[in-house]
């Protein structure tokens, strides 16, 4: 039991510190604005909402003007001198292109005593948009790509080029204004003009790559996005200065520190996490085995964006994976635990967050009667883990930076 | 240059460590002979001939008789008061029926004063063999557990019941005599009444789990083996002393040791890996791209036996496509490489007991056009490893202890 209420400690406190709210305070230490004329904010992505308005709460008088650029749903009520927009995500629809317009309205004409906080969040690539091709074409394009199975990165190469705000290209029209970017991350190893597509980051893709994508996935375009797509994008933006603030590092280091004050010697091993959700977690479980005789408790922590290739029917996310599949290798170890969730509190398409098995999991699946292997290979751990109450339910966090599993191992402190 | 010098180093090390002979070697160090009457002496399994002679070099005159059973070609000569028996593997033979009936035969009529020296090696459970039924039904059966894709523990199961040897019913026959077990392991996670069906070990497995595999294969038993699998296996042999002195563990120890003299903080992650092969490749790379910023030089280390699904139609083994797919996460990385081997200097249907990447391999790659996930996709890491100088050669190392990764981080010492 004890066990579980460290697993719930850490995960709360993780959790907190991922909050967008904590993220933009922690960056505005960093930002000096008292040399600086007229402050505008633009916030773009799922946590635009909570990003703006603990930014509203640290400049008062100071903003001039804001908008907010969010998921349906995701906007929670006015914010003062803000407008709230509310678009389409993960395809971009017509109120985006209207939010994105009326952003690049409100930076138009800027000095160079003027600045602009840029608030960003994952879901911004589709969020903030003002295309250089129709709509339609826009949308039709995104399809094509996932469709094919494109990463992020190869989709967002393509997108940039065929935008006006991505690549660097809203930074660059916000010249000759500073431009304070503050960024909660979504993709590992934080690459900044990946993020969002990069709205105010030096592009590091290129025409080149673009091109080779595009023939590659044998992408149907017009000859507009075609010329776009010849259009290369800023390389140097020395207007801008960038804060990552909330990331999956920083998930890890939190959940870290935390698994320290309650006695275990934490190691995190990655922020980087990449490889098949079940793999993952025979890997991480195969640690335990060899940690049983550890005199002392240790956690070991990684962060990162497993993937899950689907080949059931069954209901489940790749957090709820990593957990089942480590409930194998974990099986009759004492004292061990293992969690892994998704820091926006959802979990492929169910309404846990992630999953937590111990050394007693697999032993009471058996004796209900479920196979644990075929459970997997059926997609299916939300059951599973249903049955023995495995499933952790945060309900949605408000943030969104990738995934935390922690393997935990609690030995008696020594009496001295 | 220098880390793949290190790497070296530290491989070598490793299988000299591993090697029969030091095991045997270290075992004998707890063995006290003097108040014994007769020393006899029986070797199985792919290294018996290597851990028989040495052990032969510190028994010398003691040892009265010995047998050694081992696969077709693995004997290296005669041997002194010893006969050398070579049978088939891994499909048992009549060659190895009747050398394991000469086993029988000396252990025969043994008094509480005499004593057994048992050395056991990974393919003992088919060379080593007294079937209760036919060896047609017998080789029959275990062509339809293959076939039906069984782990190594169900075979066993199955096979410890069908015979007169196995599950601890060889050190039954010794008694009252007692037996010394040195054990050379190739299961992970060292089941002593796995390896080699365990003759010597009192059997964990039972009746009901042998009658429950064989329903659920749907295995065809004649009359005489449906019997067998209803008798019951020792579950106390008090006449057996046993060491496990060469395995996967002992690898990663030996290897963890060397890296240290080298100047690595080695930390040993797991010495039970059984996750897919490339996706362990991906995790252990992802531990590289978090620890760049490290001071001090790292090693993290990894024991088991990952497994391959494979769905091309290239050449490779599990540890070839470990290295391959590591060299991804490591694109870019300084000073940072991995390698992985089996440790029996062979890795799948190759020549090559493993492979080596590290930060400039995925563009070396590239620079010669071999795509790296098409590679991996068509099971052809051999090729693409060919081609960077990326293959470890071994040749045949005469033990057989799994497979060992390592991921080694390499930064100056501080000038001080």
């Amino acid at each position: 039991m004890s066990l579980r209420q460290d697993a719930h400690t850490i995960i709360q406190n993780a959790l907190q510190s991922a909050q967008p709210d904590t993220a933009v305070r922690n960056a505005f230490a960093n930002i000096d604005l008292s040399k600086h004329n007229r402050v505008l904010l633009l916030a773009i992505g799922k946590a635009a909402w909570q990003m703006a308005r603990a930014a509203l709460t640290m400049l008062g008088d100071r903003l001039e003007q804001g908008i907010v650029i969010t998921k349906y749903g995701h906007g929670r009520g006015d914010l003062p001198r803000t407008q709230v927009f509310e678009a389409g995500h993960p395809v971009p629809d017509k109120a985006g292109i209207e939010a994105s317009q009326a952003a690049l309205d409100m930076v138009d004409g800027l000095q160079a005593d003027d600045a602009v906080l840029f608030l960003v969040s994952g879901g911004g690539s589709a969020l903030f948009e003002q295309s250089l091709v129709s709509l339609e074409e826009l949308m039709d394009l995104t399809g094509q790509m996932l469709r094919a199975g494109c990463d992020i990165v190869e989709m967002n190469t393509i997108r940039k080029r065929l935008s006006r705000v991505k690549g660097g290209r809203f930074a660059q029209a916000c010249l000759p204004a500073t431009v304070f970017a503050i960024i909660l991350s979504d993709i590992i190893s934080d690459p900044l003009d990946m993020i969002a597509s990069g709205p105010a980051a030096p592009d590091t893709t290129t025409c080149e790559e673009a091109l080779a994508i595009a023939r590659r996935l044998d992408l149907k375009l017009s000859s507009q996005a075609q010329a776009a797509l010849m259009e290369e994008t800023p390389k140097d933006l020395p207007n801008v200065h960038s804060f990552i603030t909330g990331s999956v590092t920083q998930l890890c280091l939190s959940a870290a520190r935390t698994a320290k004050e309650l006695g275990y010697e934490p190691t995190i091993l990655t922020a980087s996490l990449r490889c098949e959700a079940r793999e993952a977690g025979s890997f991480l479980a195969s640690i335990a085995a060899y940690h049983q005789d550890s005199k002392k408790s240790l956690a070991f922590l990684c962060g990162g964006e497993t993937v899950v290739h689907v080949k059931g029917d069954g209901k489940g996310g790749r957090n709820q994976e990593i957990a089942l599949s480590a409930a194998l290798a974990l099986d009759g170890l004492a004292d061990t635990c293992l969690f892994s969730i998704g820091s926006d509190g959802t979990d492929g398409p169910t309404d846990a967050a992630g999953g937590i098995v111990d050394g007693h999991t697999a032993r009471k699946l058996r004796q209900k009667g479920i196979d644990l292997r075929r459970t997997l290979d059926d997609n299916d751990a939300y059951h599973a883990l249903l049955a023995v109450e495995g499933l952790i339910i945060t309900g949605p966090t408000g943030t969104n930076v990738n995934d935390l599993s922690v393997l935990l191992i609690k030995r008696e402190a020594e009496s001295g």
